[in-house]
């Protein structure tokens, strides 16, 4: 099988402007190319897009605006995680041997027709994921303590972490008691436990290991890659709340031979504030019930090995395009090309993007 | 690199009804488990979905209602050849190593989005697909001789042949009368030189050669897979306007090690009647400007070696459901389980499948 490396990105500012799904596209792309001076043209020879926008065609628009005449090109889409799904679609297709190097580009405007759950009419009138994140929140404080202020520090650490990430969406950090004064959504969350959608477009070249080499010095290699999809209805769900994380951390962890104690720095899906806790254990990264103490240890220490990019919250999530933006920030911290949110000696890095309540789940091990 | 085998199928009979997508793709997924009984839940690893739908989280959708916890699960979206994209991906997912068994289900309403060209702007209020095709055989007219009767003959064949197929859209065959005296659309084309958007779904589940046996006694490979994108737009075309077809006919034969004299059948993508000489051209299969000549002397020989299943014309065009449908008359077809639309001996076939006036094209060989 051919070994697969990440060997250039492009990545636009996350806003909320009005800008349309293949200008998106084609602006990410456009920085990728300039990120790589030896990339021409006709070297990509497949054009994946991630994106939960409406519009057809996308790949074969992005292509002809981009002035690429790819082999393979389609649009990939699994709500909140279309981006790591289009990322390991572009791994089986050098794996396979049907491509040699894949142009993923992920874009989501602020008014995506996936972030309200339609489908689901087991919840009624409660189709805004801050429904489900709230039940979370509930469960897991049957189980373990949480504290409306442990769940603020999610989102004081991480709205603080996005001021060092020129991408962010975020462009003021906030105290807690900005947090705990922000409105009241529901029992458990507040409007600044929430991530925000957002307009925004991420892209990354993914090549065989033969290919890396004329594009750069530095490949980021995929070891690990574990997905799982356990329901598309929330209450189909387990009790097992993050069921789909932990199976797919632990495939992925196997295929790369690692262990959670290897990992030097990890983005994960803190769609909610709720979520980094809860994640972080189903993760294997903090045992069950210590999610919260790892988060504060981390943030009294100001170590910002978990979300350094300031996860969905800071950054902003524009869905198709967050997992692409996750993988982004992993390559750039292994590549110590991170600036100021640079995690020391950071060699294995992990990504975690998921969808609609957990589930479905995607991990990734990247190596340098 | 595994080979990968296509080890089940169910079809839906297409109609112009009301059901809803996801009922669309349950429905072939449950005839595709009834023609597999050693297929159980837990052996299926990967659930691709093919549509133009807008609906989000379809692959996870299908997955809860069939009972199915895959590990990956995504939607793949390129108009009119989504499906056969659907099938590359999968094939790529198994000879990549990252799965076993690969469901992939397609599906469309007739009142798909994906009908209608909306982002290319070049063609001004021409954005029905019905304005390509009538340029098409103007500009093949300019290089050929083709008449209205020939065009006539292509639908008269097709829907004849589609009278053997229990699942097609079309329920009467039509004289060459009928089609010279259907309504006039454009210049070049009258109503009965068109396919029909409709209501449908195709299943089909792939397998590495390891897990074959386990399913069928009688697995078709897939040997060969050409893709090509040129362009989004039609005005982007070169005069050479089944370019993607051409080079994606080339790449899957090279890859199967076959020639075109080597194919015994083919499912054609005739959106409209003047695609199927068109194409049959640029696969190779007939000289160039002799497609009608081969199509006029299979019809008076009864040999319907060229759309046995009657076509997208006979058939109807369920734009997601209609690549897998292709390929599930091709595996008939080589398994000779096609009753009445057998061709005799078939034991390499070739599936066709394009997208907006053939700026995309996919081709694959399948074998015994």
């Amino acid at each position: 099988m051919n070994k697969v490396g990440i060997v250039s990105y492009g990545i636009n500012k996350f806003s909320r402007d009005d800008s349309k799904i293949d200008s998106i596209l084609l602006k990410s792309t456009k920085k990728l190319f300039d990120n790589c001076p030896n990339l021409s043209r006709t070297d990509i020879d497949t054009v994946l897009v991630s994106t939960n926008n409406n519009s057809k065609y996308l790949s074969a628009i992005l292509s002809e605006m981009a002035g690429i005449q790819p082999k393979l090109a389609h649009t990939i889409e699994s709500l909140c995680n279309s981006g790591t799904n289009a990322i390991v679609s572009a791994y089986s297709y050098i794996a396979s041997g049907l491509s040699d190097v894949v142009l993923v580009s992920g874009a989501e405007r602020y008014d995506s027709p996936g972030q309200i759950l339609e489908w689901d009419n087991s919840r009624g009138e409660f189709k805004h994921p801050i429904f489900w994140a709230s039940i979370f929140a509930k469960s897991y404080k049957r189980e373990f303590t949480i504290t409306e202020e442990d769940l603020a520090i999610v989102s004081v650490k991480n709205h603080k972490q996005a001021q060092n990430n020129p991408n962010a969406l975020s462009e003021k950090a906030y105290s807690l008691d900005d947090v705990l004064n922000s409105k009241k959504l529901t029992d458990d969350l507040r409007l600044l436990n929430c991530s925000r959608p957002c307009t925004g477009g991420a892209s990354i070249l993914l090549a065989s290991e033969d290919f890396c080499s004329k594009f750069t010095d530095e490949p980021i290699w995929i070891t690990g890659i574990g997905q799982k999809t356990i329901s598309a209805g929330f209450t189909k769900n387990t009790s097992d709340y993050m069921e789909s994380t932990r199976l797919a951390a632990s495939s992925a962890l196997k295929m790369s031979n690692r262990t959670p104690s290897d990992i030097d720095v990890a983005e994960i899906h803190d769609a909610f504030s709720i979520c980094e806790p809860m994640a972080l254990e189903s993760l294997g990264l903090a045992e069950n019930g210590k999610g919260m103490n790892m988060i504060k240890e981390l943030y009294y220490q100001n170590n910002f090995k978990i979300n350094p990019r300031g996860g969905l919250i800071g950054s902003g999530h524009p869905l198709g395009a967050t997992g692409v933006a996750q993988s982004i920030e992993i390559v750039e911290q292994l590549q110590a090309h991170a600036n100021k949110r640079q995690v020391d000696n950071a060699k294995i890095g992990l990504v975690h993007n998921m969808s609609a309540a957990a589930t479905s789940s995607t991990v990734l091990i990247l190596e340098k």
